[in-house]
């Protein structure tokens, strides 16, 4: 983890373990965090496609499911998204969906991201809930987990 | 349902049962069916995100998760979606991400779809598969269902 790793968020501190249990399960690195109207951890979880055989199984994805079953209802409203990674368009817009209030986010995704790269979601007309969205966060830490994964498969 | 009906491919009449029986639980009616390499159902569902309470339980996002679980695997080669509208951006990428081959749909949605109207995600560069799109299939049916249900609420 990188020095700057002390100053991070606690939500994003789990996401960041989040992803680094991905990475030991032999998935890409990629972990998010629930946050709730009272600030406590509603879900954690990390990357699954491969284990859950699921193509949509994002860590966004797990985290927002869980956190609505926890809460009982399909909306999120008042509660924040920490992710390693900037969402693809699929989980930025299932944010929209759910009404996460902000979005932190840490590395970059320029060739698959779909924030602030490709269709930026967030900010298309089709998307009627506006999520605050705030990135690089502990993004040095989280890039150097996505490098080193695929580093070691090459 | 209207006289095109008949005419209509099996899978988006399975994908049109699925939308009515939505209805019938109180949720907006979509319904989908996904088809796979030998032209068997692989999976049809219908919209469920207030009875699951979560936000992604669109019905398309859920065709995709049942078809890959009963193939056991996270890629959907060779294997096409039936839907009764436009998809969101979410479930559009997700087919992107599930590598489906071809998405026929219903009715267009020009507020909330995302595949002919707002980002149009299958032709972002985030998206890095080819879906192959066919929209305006049974519209009159699916829109109709739509139409009803919203009217029946007011």
């Amino acid at each position: 983890m990188s020095a700057a790793f002390a100053s991070t968020p606690f939500a994003m501190r789990a996401a960041l373990e989040a992803a680094e249990r991905a990475a030991a399960r032999g998935e890409v690195p990629v972990g998010a965090a629930l946050v709730g109207p009272d600030r406590r951890l509603l879900a954690v979880d990390g990357n699954r496609v491969e284990e859950h055989r699921d193509p949509t199984a994002h860590a966004e994805m797990l985290v927002v499911r869980a956190a609505a079953q926890r809460l009982g209802r399909p909306r999120l409203t008042d509660c924040d998204l920490y992710v390693t990674l900037e969402p693809c368009p699929m989980c930025a817009h299932a944010l929209c969906l759910a009404r996460v209030r902000r979005l932190y986010y840490g590395a970059e995704d320029p060739k698959g991201g779909g924030v602030d790269h490709g269709p930026r979601v967030l900010n298309s007309p089709s998307c009627h809930h506006r999520v605050e969205v705030y990135g690089l966060i502990a993004e040095e830490a989280a890039a150097a987990l996505l490098r080193d994964f695929f580093r070691a498969r090459r």
